[in-house]
């Protein structure tokens, strides 16, 4: 029997897609930038169905590609184009998006893989409860997405990554076993935490089917607070400062000038702050009670004289579009090289002094260098325009740089396929190896997700 | 060369123990339950010299049995009494035990393994942070054991256990290489996450030889209330609406009328608590303001008439030893069968009330079952007085109800060496085939701490 056939003996003859029309949109990423060919794209509608779609590719050699809401950045969630032999499946987990009971003693709720990120923040409103984690892809991004990838976003300065919010998964392994470990228990100290090896592993080690996430208390007082100031350096004191004196500290991003007057300029608005900057910080605190008192005195103890404050929807949106306007505005400029990375706050100021250069050096044309992202977690979105999208040297550049400052070539977005040949130049050799032995370990035949994280023809050897 | 020789030349003859009085305190628990052989006992001073003892156990077929403060209670910090048929090595940690500096912007501290808690309790307040994890074996027990068995404690509730706290880790693998993952990046999605691998993997996977700590800032406003309530169930709700109403609740816990009599028995006291109650909820908020108001309205909007507060020191310490005092009481009234267990609160009353009578059947003598614990997150010990404190049949009896309850064999102490037996009934085949997988993978020798979690003799088997 060939393989789109059992696979509908499984799930159902109309959730096989073979068409081209019918795959297309799940073997190409929504930029783009990715894509590869899918023999067949599987839609299952439980556990159990994942579990007999991935014994099925195994059996008959094909690979298995799983996918959430395909708003990954890194090539990761749609076919390989090149160097996989193999047949290739897309898992689509779109039909798993059940969304279950809160359980308000303990503040938890499990959610399918395939329920949005959107949906899942709207059932924990709905009960008084916050979901926590909120990225701009909210609307599209699956739980089990968000969870494979361990996705980030501006909260996670106070509320950590998607893995600070599992408390527990259940996801099929390759060889088509399930585990489930969805009892959400605080302690739970039996044996290795598979859980959090899963989390952000990519798809490569296990199918994530559903997610036991952790919800705080929702608290709806919010303000924000946007900053001048001289120097990167002062950004991470003004940061100091907040984080002790203001405990209800939410997010801390910051941008450039000349990343602010790009948004403007598109935009068409004018600057809410009245004198201009070379750097920015723009911090929200959220509480029970209003925090605007608190977020003032922290700001006054820490020396800063003029802040613009907002503490209606309103203005706080309008504070946010001028950070998140950054892609937009960017794009509007020309195509960029987009390389999101992580600096340790003490290596920052040195990083944002020599990334422009770095960059500069490597590729001609490379005029302008955009820089802003999450302060309070180091987390650096760089942005260089004006330079051939396809010179890969530019990008060398800036993770040479960013390896010398202690950094991390992935902050929030994954490995995926596009920085796999980076990984051991980042990681190191002895870490990289243990990767490998554990993937060898649990999918020895390299069913899953194939070429993400480890790099093609390196995944097998020492 | 034999291997005590060896060992010398990395760490020093003074820091190799092959004396029987010297290696004795290293190969016996501090109950005196678990004990066995140690060839030498090796003191390395850095993760280099551990690396070093690593590769020479490894080439010599020795086991290594990596030790910290010596105070876990599963028998895995000792060497194994029977089933090894190998000589083994203690690896003491206690000599990393440096602290470094403080990073104020990020809140995290870098600790070696050999430091205590206590000690990185007190770096920590002396910076008016907060390490956040605290449970009684605090002066004795070392960071690298805590993070090795992700320990918990009552301020899990609130803060997570071990895991929430690592940003990240260095240590030593099977082969002697080094991995190090210290850069505290709150995102760092470079491939697996290894730290979190190690965490809970009990030196099975790895000699954990420094950790990056997160802390929190210092909290001093502290309010305690003792309250009684007719059942389990109210004690859920009641939780369950102080989760809601005091975002300041900083711990949960509960104990039982027949608890509380023993305690105050041994303790030649009174009740603080005029009324008597099958059942008592040890409440704690902590917060930058006094946050008795919060905790009294949050009780007082659950229905709760009668509360005994307490905001001063004393008079939190005095309701503590209540819940505290109960291991010691028991102890002093028999020797008990001890069993930390794990219960999703949705089951915590069918658990508490069939357990006397799972005890009873099972083990002649068992009569009296005292039952106390952290309410926040499910943990229950249980401890049963009366039957032979070697009739593993009340245990199995306990273990059968806290799966059939859908709770977990073992919250916060690990499963070590006494528990790997049950490990498969309790997580299944599937989960525990990948466990095995994953340390035949990092340690294909067996060398780090064999028969810890996954049993002798089934540890190669599928």
């Amino acid at each position: 029997m060939d393989l789109a056939h059992a696979l509908s003996e499984v799930v159902g003859s109309r959730h096989v897609l073979t068409d081209s029309d019918m795959k297309a949109g799940f073997e190409s990423d929504w930029t783009g930038r990715y894509r590869g060919p899918a023999v067949a794209v599987v839609r299952p509608g439980d556990t159990e169905q994942v579990a007999g779609v991935v014994r099925l590719c195994a059996g008959h050699g094909a690979a298995v590609i799983p996918q959430g809401g395909n708003t990954g950045l890194t090539g990761a969630s749609v076919p390989r184009a090149a160097g996989e032999s193999r047949d290739q499946v897309v898992v689509s987990l779109l039909r798993l998006n059940g969304i279950g009971e809160i359980d308000p003693a303990v503040g938890q709720i499990t959610v399918g893989a395939g329920a949005t990120l959107a949906a899942l923040q709207a059932a924990a409103r709905a009960a008084d409860e916050d979901a926590t984690l909120d990225f701009a892809a909210r609307d599209t991004c699956t739980v089990g997405g968000v969870v494979a990838c361990d996705a980030g976003g501006a909260r996670a300065l106070r509320h950590g990554t998607a893995r600070a919010h599992v408390a527990g998964l259940e996801a099929v392994l390759a060889d088509g076993a399930v585990i489930s470990r969805l009892s959400g228990l605080t302690k739970d100290n039996a044996g290795y935490d598979l859980p959090s090896l899963l989390v952000g592993s990519e798809g490569t080690l296990g199918v994530i089917t559903r997610v036991r996430w952790k919800l705080a208390p929702l608290v709806t007082a919010r303000v924000a607070a946007l900053v001048g100031v001289a120097s990167v350096a002062e950004a991470a004191s003004l940061l100091t400062a907040l984080r002790s004196r203001a405990p209800s500290l939410d997010s801390c991003d910051f941008f450039t000038d000349e990343g602010l007057q790009l948004v403007l300029d598109h935009q068409r608005r004018r600057s809410p702050i009245p004198a201009r900057s070379p750097v920015y910080v723009l911090a929200e605190c959220a509480g029970t009670s209003d925090p605007t008192d608190e977020l003032a005195d922290a700001l006054e103890e820490a020396g800063i004289e003029d802040a613009w404050i907002a503490g209606d929807t309103a203005g706080r949106e309008g504070l946010w579009t001028l950070r998140e306007g950054h892609s937009e505005a960017i794009n509007a400029a020309g195509i960029p090289h987009k390389l999101d990375v992580g600096i340790p706050l003490e290596h920052l100021e040195e990083f944002l002094a020599k990334v422009p250069g770095a960059a500069r050096g490597a590729g001609a044309g490379a005029q302008r260098v955009i820089l802003f992202g999450h302060l309070g977690d180091g987390n650096v979105h760089v942005n260089v325009l004006g330079a051939d999208p396809d010179d890969v040297a530019v990008d060398d550049a800036v993770m040479g740089l960013v390896l010398d400052c202690g950094g991390t070539i992935s902050a929030e977005h994954g490995i995926g396929v596009v920085k796999a040949h980076w990984l051991e130049r980042a990681r190191g050799r002895a870490d990289v190896a243990a990767m490998r032995a554990i993937k060898r370990a649990l999918d020895p035949a390299g069913v899953l997700n194939p070429g993400a994280v480890l790099a093609l023809g390196e995944q097998y050897c020492q």
